[in-house]
């Protein structure tokens, strides 16, 4: 096999005029790990900020991004027993982290950051970080969970455990933002979704959202929260955003709420006053994706609902610079670029 | 009000015969107290076990029983100030029991057993132990909800939490059943349906049930179970039967998994192997209804579901011992008296 | 009892030189309550903000403060039944606050803020927000713990659960952090004390602190605090500072630590990167305090472990002025008044 | 090193009578391998019912016994990051259990069962299933950690959360109770240990015993136990009997309380009735040794408090078929046996 060429993208530099297509040797599987050939890819936006050089700005090129891959199992290493050739897989991205607490130094080995990325047609996965994909999702649907599907169900209901009829506030349309939504739709929570755009928030409520408020003509998107729920406030916050916003996230908990700490669209810091926290004794979590066994426990919900990941668009790999543009732009759902 | 009359039924004497409209006058509710004019009542198996002198063998009589009962405050107390009047309640059965672990000895203020029964016009209810009715419900339906609901409620989601994606085993089709089936299949859970009747199971899987299994053609109805998990096991069971049943309910377990124990149906004594429950790392859990807290979840999330309780048949307030009857035959659901 | 007179202190306007004696009559109490005859109070921070008029500037005068007391039951309202005339007694500061998650609005039936203070010779009690004190403390060790030992309890014990072996770092030598200092040593946490005096942190080595740190001439705590554990980072901290002195006992965190947000003795606000709380999975909690049934749990294990409170002084009932300003130099350990 | 010849201890049949002396080969490490020289070992009921043909009545000889040893890492194999030579480790007997919930099917690589023994001069440990002994401890008293301690550990600390104050009812004085009853007496838990010696019982005193009873004379030993906690009965058991036991343990605990199941001392199945597990809420759970991140946490609070094993004899390697003669007669605390 490694006669045959391995085609990718890498990054050469930063910023997307540094993204190249490239031809390696495809790379050999250790005694524990499987040889993928990759069907579907998807886009995060760390993977916008490794390209930008925000993330790993000491990286070495050249560098094989992103972390969402699903494929095929075409090679195993002679002590693999948990995969065989022939099995459609998901790469678990924090590679080391089965299940509990794991690793007391995160991201050692995680994929598309301390491991090479997955935008190739052949990868290798450690047979411990790697999980069956769901089958009724196709291979575009399926490229989309390791990152934003997981860490929207570790938050609700790993770290979290959120009991059906409590109430989500669920900020924007991003990929973890529709996933929760999903997630809460399906599984009895009541999902308060934010966003700047009417129509979006209408496509929302269309995936189930329980309310739907547009933070443009209520910059006070916490107080109408707080009034949807007939002033008690809301059990969890995902937040995405961070800086000033999280003030507002902090106000609109309910007692005894939680704050998921997820992303940082807005801000890499954050601050509040210590009365609410104290007060009403909320929680403030961060959430690093999660887990194996999450991930396995997640797929099989996702079975169980048939629920059906949202994606924006699906590019070619001739489109990888396209795909990265769209997701500048702040799709609805997922962004995919499909193999073969 | 103290010149009105209050009709009831009440025991004389242990067994079906005994039972006899009565009047007495209209409590009078104390300081933190609700007056109450019941709208329906529903049936529990232990109300049966009550009435055949099982349960509480040493009562004194005369005796008004059940424990579940919705209806309308048309009074209150004067420090009252969690209800007022026109309000639709349902009365907390375990009165003294708000959230967290409880009372260290219970059952002092349970409904029905050391507080009266509310098979009356009027009942009275303290304030801390009532909960306002899901608007959604009929008053027959609602008046399903404080054993049977909450006890399927509190083994799913207070004592254990549910994950979506988990599989559930369900004895049988009796109130709490039906209402962990509804459950499941509202939250995301696999519900796994036995039942002796191949038109029962049919039911249940009308109700969302994921598998049903006549234990009558499959005796060996664990490994049926298990073969339906594809070997893994189910991880919750819902053990309502007791006895030589619990051996099943121990072998049927997945790793980590957990049998509430609910009910005596079978036997109020069980036993078993020591090493599936070791090396399974199994739970075993009694189950007392709940606490009130719960109760108020479980009715946010009926709401949020739209779950409609299932209502073998309603009675009018002249067929009660008619409505004990179709008890012991062992209804679909729950058994209802209509009062008005 | 009427015709006696009740000695108390009350707050005519803000600042202590508006804290003068008073007579009133003794309270009754109602069907519920306990007349409590007050053996000694102890002071918090807090006691000393509602005094300058920062914690509850709307307060109407004139005003009897504080919340820490114990004292000798009696008498009872007719209704009581959980203590009886002799029995010593310590209020339970958040008065409706039993166990589990607790009201939605906190603080409005709590003893000196929305409930009548303790500083007089007689106090009512609810019956069901008081414990039985310590019977191997004194009147004065016992009035210490309502707050400042049920706060460090609570955080360690209840809202998080400490393991053997764990790191806690406590934050300098008043009330919160020694009780914090003393149940590490008593249960096996590792306690690592902070402090700008190393007289202070030589008493915290006698009350068994594992390590201890003076942030004057190790400003970068945080970093000495991680070499103290060999750079794994701390489990637990107890946070009595806030503003930004919190980012550093965030960047201290181990792995899966936690913060507990307990006071505000620096500053009301807080702010962080939110990398570290992503990456390390922390989790903020905010803590109030306690409920009750934390409160009867932590006596118990007091007299386990013969814990007695740091007392730094007792003044007596005509010194209450001096005790406040004894309050404001920064004790090491609890201010006590003693009555009789 | 394979040129050299490793001394062992081999089952060639069931019985005492077939344990004989063997040499075999040096086992070479894998590349996550740790080769270890062996210091001592350490006997747990389990090894003398595996000698006996009990446990697995199935097993093919010779067969190398014992799954507790310490010993220094003399080799180790290429990849190998956790641990380097000169290091003194303990292996891990459940090897394949990390952290979290652990295998779906256990003991598929448990040391002593479906991997080698560690009766013997040099064995292998996988890198992931060893952990550094505590230094403060000797070579025997460290060998008698791996299942005694961990056990105990894991049913307190791990798969409960023991609170200080609280109190646990611990049968007998075997390996496990005794580290239950110094856990218990360091970290703030009130051990009632039973036993049928009333010499034994003075020794679990001196351990740090809060009650004594002896079973015989008091055979109504849980009464003793619920009188002994003033009616309220006890938190945990830690139940090492089985069969008719078990329906004492069940009764003794108070509400909320937790049956830790963990031996089969008496009888490999267990009865009672299902009554006071439901009224009281109780918690049944099965202990299977434990995971490793325990076995780390329990080591640093073995050495935060100074907790040095109860060793009854230590037998040297010629001695073997005595100590396990030791084992039968019911030792008080562990019988270990030294290489050097």
């Amino acid at each position: 096999m490694s006669s045959k060429s391995n085609r990718s993208w890498t990054m050469n530099g930063f910023g997307v005029a540094h993204l190249a297509p490239a031809e390696t040797t495809i790379p050999k599987p250790g005694p524990h790990d499987l040889l993928v050939r990759v069907k579907a890819v998807s886009l995060n936006y760390k993977d916008r900020m490794i390209l930008d050089g925000l993330l790993m700005p000491n990286m070495t090129f050249p560098y094989t991004p992103l972390s969402d891959a699903v494929g095929e199992v075409v090679g195993t290493g002679e002590a693999v027993t948990r995969f065989k050739v022939g099995d459609r897989v998901l790469g678990h991205v924090i590679a080391d982290w089965v299940e509990g607490e794991g690793p007391a130094v995160l991201h050692q080995k995680t994929l598309g950051m301390t491991l090479p990325g997955v935008l190739a047609e052949y990868v290798v996965f450690g047979e411990g970080a790697a999980v069956l994909a769901p089958p009724s999702l196709s291979d575009a649907e399926a490229s989309t969970l390791p990152i934003a599907a997981l860490t929207a169900w570790s938050a609700l209901f790993e770290m979290a455990k959120a009991v059906p009829g409590e109430t989500v506030l669920i900020q924007g349309t991003g990929g973890v933002s529709l996933f929760a939504l999903q997630f809460a739709a399906a599984f009895g929570l009541k999902g308060i979704v934010t966003s700047s755009s009417d129509e979006k928030l209408e496509r929302a409520k269309t995936l189930g959202a329980w309310k739907a408020i547009n933070y443009r003509t209520r910059p006070d998107w916490d107080v109408a929260a707080r009034d949807a729920t007939d002033g008690q406030g809301v059990n969890h916050v995902l937040e995405v955003v961070g800086g000033e916003n999280m003030r507002r996230s902090i106000e609109v908990l309910a007692a005894g709420g939680r704050l998921s700490l997820i992303g940082i669209l807005g801000d890499t810091t954050f601050s509040s006053s210590i009365f609410p926290v104290m007060r009403n004794r909320l929680t403030i979590q961060g959430i690093s994706i999660g887990h194996r066994r999450g991930f396995e426990r997640m797929n099989a919900a996702i079975e169980v609902a048939g629920i059906k990941p949202v994606i924006d668009r699906v590019y070619g790999f001739a489109e990888v610079p396209r795909a990265f543009e769209h997701l500048a732009r702040g799709p609805f759902g997922k962004v995919v670029i499909a193999l073969s």
